[in-house]
């Protein structure tokens, strides 16, 4: 189904954590990043994860992005058998608000190392892979300009809408 | 739509917040305080944050108010551009019950100063701004004695509320 | 011992807390302002915190600091008896690293608002309650601009002490 | 209401708190036990606490209970205005779970003792009630004894609600 | 109920945990395992636990899998009075997602073993389980290897179901 | 060793506990009161913990107090097989600071109380069990008015002792 | 070095574990267990993981013990490779106790069972590797009896050391 | 002190990170980056911090890192006024063993990406930057495997240390 190469694999530990880390399509359309997603699991398909991983590069993949939740073994994993950039997604999967996961993407013992964003930080992710893309694709520079600024738009554009409470006049956020 | 002045400025991390932070109404209304509401973000609208502060003590604000989720940065970089005091409201924005946003907002490094309510502590945070505004508005210090009143009242009538329970005499709370 | 009438007064739960808070001497020795320290307990001398609480604002005391450690009951409770601005220490006292006195004095319930800066947040408090103390005195706006020009330099002068490493030349940090 | 003198007296800091709370009822009902309950707040009505935990000992009252949420300074003031025994309900009535409760009704600093039950731990305090009036009152061994063949045998009588799942044989909880 | 004699025996602290571990059901149906499910408490019912853990040897049982909830003392009883191997499984019963339970069942004093899974690790308990049977039970090898061979399947084909995304071909899995 | 016989009879789960709670001598030593220490195991030596705890109304304990870190089984396990009041006192002996314990020790099942103190609480638990104690021994009324004497004079004496340091005038703390 | 052939193999993921691990020794001495440990990192040394727990079996290695701190991947990787009952030690080698080692070792994802001691576990580990063992060494059944006599004996003869305090007498542990 | 353009720009909150932050030194050493470091505080000299930041691409910076304790902002401010990836290192500094850090770094906001190392992870910081730069830097290629090769070698060296205790014959990592 990709048309492209993918410039970044995303693999995902459980089918489960699909509905979530799927919203990183919003963020790779916007920027015409190519990409994939697929399912292979650190302790299931051991395997799977280590030819993806390994595969990874000369299909053409600059960045991999891992998801699990629960101890989050699969961006350690996924690090470990490449030299790629690996960012993890701790998914909120268990009882304990995903601290559990947060820990275990995040508190890799030294030298092999993996970034973690947030707890189901999948727009993040998604928009940390697209910085690092940029330092090979000067097209992106342009448009990650243009995301800050949708993003302060969204911002500013929120302010219009509290109706009924008493607001500060724009030139508040302008002058000096 | 501000006729007065706002004495009191808060600042939302995010749009989403405010159904929250409006219940600040209620308290202002109680003290006839002036305020204002906006939302900039300290992360996506950070010269907004900056500018919107430092015109504050031009514009007749004293006290600023600032509330956020997440990794809470928003009250501390309030706070680092301006001399007024800085309430911090931790938002329990994420799935950790907002213990992460207690935390970015309380745990300030020494030198730029935030004072935090507890989580999700809206009403907590308007009169800690009301507390401080009694400092130079005299006709507070006796709105004040009114709501501590309204706040004992509210506890000791509640007490006839219970219905069907064994209770105490009235005087079991006076008498010495 | 105090000469004139303290603006701010300071109670610890208890006088093992003196060590460390009596680093707000710097802090308001750089402000000039007048500030008292003593010891009461909200649990074993009760009466005392609601008599020097209530005696504050007669005796001209315009902010109150409150110390305390594990079941930091004593900000909570000094706020209770007053309508001044509390702020609240929690104090590392345990052996769970202060994260009991930061919940007990943060997460009040909504009517009585105390204020709370992080764990062994001293120098931060005292900056707090001088910044509450600059509503009425007009001459701490000068002063609190020297602060934070002084906390700035520290940065900046921090940064030629770094021998031995690549540093970036000074321009990095002003043109733009 | 209360037609025996009340032998176990109840505060709540918070009207919130009663539905949670009056679960004690089937238990001193079981144990005959009169007791009483109401509505007091360690920070809105500081002044009916202390005049009801003092009154507690002339009126008959042999055993306090006291239960709050949040930063529960609840239990800790009671204590420290009666030489009797407080047990302390810390309630779940934030986001983090009760947490905040636990710490701040179990960490009580030396000298002024609260014993907590645990989170929401109604029935746990009730019954801790019930075997310190046991001292005092010689029927309830008896009852006591009761009681704990009637969890006994709840918990022998769920097991043959088991249907469908391999079940051991009754002998193999009896025989050695 | 038990036709065969049970080579793994279950206990559940509540009869309310008795919907999250009938779960193992499935894992030991797979692998013909005979096994028992019953409810003994380390608290209402501790002579119980006791006698059922001294005549499981003797019964037949190989394995012992103990869950509990909050202060979950029923592992560490059961481990106390046999020589078998314990599983404990921490139930998220309470208000802090199973943390409890987790410290309570993982954190043995040394000396008495328990062996922890997850929180609500039902299915794991029961695997674990199955691996120690393995050791006395030849047969059981061929069925773990094709456990495994089903779990890694159903991961395999979870990624022929992420319609409308971009996915790798097979061969990104397999080829090196 | 005991000339009288024992009021209070304590239970630590390890001998290590025994330099942190030998710490109740002196307040039992103050009250009086006849007590009794020594070490049994929840899990090692289960058979004399309900041996003990069986032997004691008999023996003439009135209140039980049980000590343990980690997985803290033993307060529970001692309320099991009594209806006397146990106080439970969680020890910091692991790596996280004794939550482990406090947690084990709290969080008790509905049926069988605990009463915990907070981490390492040893005179806390005292004081409780001295406070129970004052409902069968009427000449610990006047003791207990003593303590709370000696403790409210230690915090006013510890004032004077902050020398160089402004402190305010001691009507502060009793004018109103 | 290993004469015979090693029953239980350990695996630690940092030779920095060692002198905590080595603990082992005293147990497995106690009990003629043959074993060996080794160092194999889940993220460093990936491939010798693999290829050490799938030579396990044919080794005979009956058991498998995997230690490792922070993200701690180590044990549920050996899982992931083999049928062998594995435990996990998580190891306090961070800054936050060991909570992120328990985490990461406990909260597996079902289907790859791990079976955690508590955070630097080892002599439970080595014990319950034992009680595995057990089920197919017919002669640890006595040493295991032994054992826990060596416990107890630990555990009462600790009483006796008690100078200078009022104990029991030794028949409060024995009569009923 | 920079000769070349330093490719990696490291910024700390505080000159007390410096210690721990440097041993980047090494890791940038093995790959022939060049690199720089600094200190600028989000809150103390907010403007220096952005001044550098969008200088940094100017200056040739392809990757930016940020080191900060407590409520840790500098990485989320940094990140909101580049488009570079950047990496954030929580830093232990206060006392709750780095949590707050984590936290501040990890749990940024959806729009403005951080990725986070470990607590302390500097290390980690240091190669995940480094992988990024390969995607611009073919020569480092080999020399990331050369690192997995050294490091793979430490483990594997590390193995043959293990004095007196039984260990697996070498063919036990390597056979199939």
């Amino acid at each position: 189904m990709t048309k492209k190469t993918a410039e970044i694999g995303i693999l995902l530990g459980s089918k489960s954590d699909l509905a979530l880390v799927k919203k990183v399509e919003e963020v790779f359309s916007f920027f015409d990043v190519s990409w994939e997603i697929s399912i292979a699991s650190a302790h299931r398909t051991p395997g799977d994860v280590v030819a993806y991983v390994k595969n990874a590069p000369r299909r053409g993949i600059k960045v991999l992005i891992a998801a699990a939740g629960l101890s989050a073994a699969l961006p350690g994993v996924v690090a470990a058998h490449t030299h790629l950039p690996v960012v993890g997604i701790p998914v909120n999967a268990g009882s304990i608000g995903g601290l559990d996961a947060l820990l275990s993407v995040a508190q890799m013992p030294p030298g092999v190392p993996v970034a973690s964003v947030g707890i189901d930080g999948v727009r993040n992710a998604a928009l940390f892979a697209v910085r690092i893309l940029g330092l090979v694709r000067s097209d992106l520079a342009e448009k990650l300009e243009a995301w800050s600024k949708k993003e302060s738009e969204a911002v500013r554009s929120s302010r219009s809408g509290i109706e009924g409470l008493p607001c500060p006049p724009d030139k508040a956020f302008t002058e000096e």
